[in-house]
């Protein structure tokens, strides 16, 4: 896990070193966790009170210029003179926990490859897409409230499944999992009714987790006419500790998908916003080892960051630090780069085989780490996103 | 408005007295304001910073035990030795902020009349009712950063229109509003992972307030699917400064209507969660008088709030202290009971006649203005709700 927290990285993480401890605000390098608080004597011009604080929510609401100079001083201490010895600790005692206050929670429908992949699942006889979909990045509103940290266990939810005779009570018999890229908002929020201009992306984006979106697909199936996905998703998303900034990702962006038809003026950009992030997903049931399931990459997303940041905006709302906006289920087209069970299995036809226990969705005990880092297309090190991971309790 | 803020009602809200001066946690009683931290030597027995606050939120974090003992220490000073002169001004000069913090929002679609509405004008060929709704009461997470208070300005928000060679981009030509009655949770959130039993409902439920759910039809129509409403309704939701505690609606609950068929055991109770509140919605062209243009009791909803609570939860989801739940939009079955622009001129075919200004949809410059306050079947004393008014921008 702790391959790839270079110091080109230098994610940013809210840990405790001790389950009675304090959470402080601390960076990932190598193989150690390195609480701030300790290093604002040797940061010039950074208010001591961004870094002298439990989590990232003090950071988040200042401008991207004061998220520049941190990273920028951080990187030159921790070169020249290294961590002072205590303020740093081996990663593998770190107790992560959320790593900002999530304001509002987003969660898109980006991957051309997934919604194509549901829509013929559930829709064998209609074009795969409905028709908003390569117009505009599709989404809705989650709750943050029960966005968690990596490691928090999951308890299997209970609810209205649909049944011959009506909708019985009961645990979700059809739980899955999405394996998402999300990104965290910072800067001063935009005034309501003022709409922020996709050229200003870059200064709203801090960072990057990766996200697993648990969903009890036979909840979902029978509530979420006409409003949408609601308790079926509601019950936990689990996001990774380490906030990887935008700024560790600049060798690593590329261009995404050609987009046809061409997005609507205020959907358009000549930069290159999409990244090349190899992911991957593992499935451990209890008492066997870990297998992994699917390998894909977020460089095929179809709507990019700052296409889904310029559009939530687009109708004046605000955007306020610690939102958290979730790419949706990131799917290639190939079999086994699909980023839920529902794909992998394609609604069950075809089970998985983990070395002699068979899944379609998970069962009590079963354990699901995803992990990312940047693939090898710029060369040079890789960095590193981390693993969110969260084990299945009955 | 202040006809109503009865010592037996007394709400809370966040107040300035002044454009640049601070937010202060306030009740209302007649036609005054009153900032309770002067009153802390009054009340013994209640820590004082939980009314030495801008707001709701320390009050809300606390148990139902101690908004009961602040409420009927509150009613027992005031009523011997009435509001210390330093702490009341006129209602006229308070200038309202969000009174809470909301944490999730969620808009639910209790109604049984405004959803056959909508069905029967979007679906005429089908069962007016989707086969859930009388199952569980629908609902979808919305945009918590984008609610604000009375008096707030609405900008016509800009989006994706649909045409018939696409989408076009541009101010929504079908804004409308919603009529709504939401509430506020409060005390220890709930761990994640375990329910609130719905006769657990009375310790979350701290207190009320009226909603507008802005909505913009025509972006909404384009969106909307498959994932529910988004932009459509995130540009601004709207709510009342006063919330309103349980407390002061006991004597206005009422049995709701009937159930058929009987909902799943965690949906069942046995006490009253309707509430006799008398409802109604005025529209103000810029220039022209204002007019009444419908009139309703949320006493019809057939989704309570004890029964909303009790679902949200039912999956685990973590409720927390200043989320904010509105009913969705409450019509009854007349014209002119319906909660909605689209429905009193039935998706256009009856425009609304406004003193010689019609109306399908909302024009720039028009202020919309809900209140509300208990009805007549209890007798006694009417408990004022207070109002919810925006105007629209273009």
């Amino acid at each position: 896990m702790a391959d790839g927290f270079t110091l080109a990285n230098l994610p940013y993480g809210s840990i405790r070193r001790a389950p009675a401890a304090e959470a402080r605000l601390c960076v990932a390098l190598g193989t150690e966790a390195i609480e701030l608080a300790p290093l604002a004597k040797r940061l010039d011009g950074i208010p001591p009170e961004l870094i002298d604080a439990p989590n990232l929510d003090r950071l988040l609401a200042a401008d991207a210029i004061v998220w520049a100079e941190l990273r920028e001083a951080l990187q030159r201490t921790l070169a020249a003179d290294g961590p002072p010895p205590e303020a740093s600790f081996p990663l593998d005692d770190a107790l992560p926990c959320l790593p900002f206050t999530v304001g509002d929670y987003v969660d898109f429908y980006s991957s051309l490859e997934h919604a194509t992949n549901l829509g013929r699942m559930f829709r064998p006889d209609a074009d795969p897409l409905l028709p908003n979909w390569r117009h505009l990045p599709v989404g809705y509103h989650g709750r943050s409230g029960t966005v968690v940290v990596s490691g928090t266990p999951v308890r299997r939810p209970r609810g209205q499944r649909p049944g011959p005779d009506g909708p019985t009570w009961g645990p979700s018999a059809r739980l899955d999992i999405e394996l998402e890229l999300g990104f965290v908002t910072a800067g001063a929020p935009n005034q309501l009714g003022e709409p922020i201009p996709i050229d200003r992306a870059r200064e709203r984006i801090f960072g990057f987790v990766l996200v697993n979106d648990w969903s009890a697909r036979d909840i979902q199936a029978w509530e979420y006419q006409p409003l949408g996905p609601f308790l079926g998703k509601s019950f936990a998303t689990s996001i990774s500790p380490w906030v990887v900034p935008l700024a560790a990702l600049e060798a690593h962006r590329v261009a995404g998908p050609a987009q046809d038809p061409s997005p609507l003026e205020y959907l358009r950009t000549s930069e290159p916003w999409a990244f090349d992030i190899e992911l991957e997903v593992a499935l451990q049931p209890a008492g066997h080892p870990s297998r992994t399931i699917a390998r894909t990459n977020a460089r095929e997303l179809y709507w990019n960051p700052a296409q889904q940041l310029a559009h939530v905006a687009s109708n004046g709302a605000i955007v306020r630090p610690g939102d958290l906006y979730a790419s949706g289920t990131i799917s290639g087209s190939h079999n086994g780069t699909q980023g839920s069970l529902i794909e992998l299995t394609w609604n069950g036809e075809r089970p998985l085989q983990l070395n002699g226990a068979a899944r379609i969705f998970l069962e009590d005990g079963d354990t699901v780490t995803i992990s990312g880092r940047t693939g090898a297309e710029a060369g040079g090190e890789r960095v590193a996103l981390g693993q969110v991971s969260g084990q299945i309790l009955g």
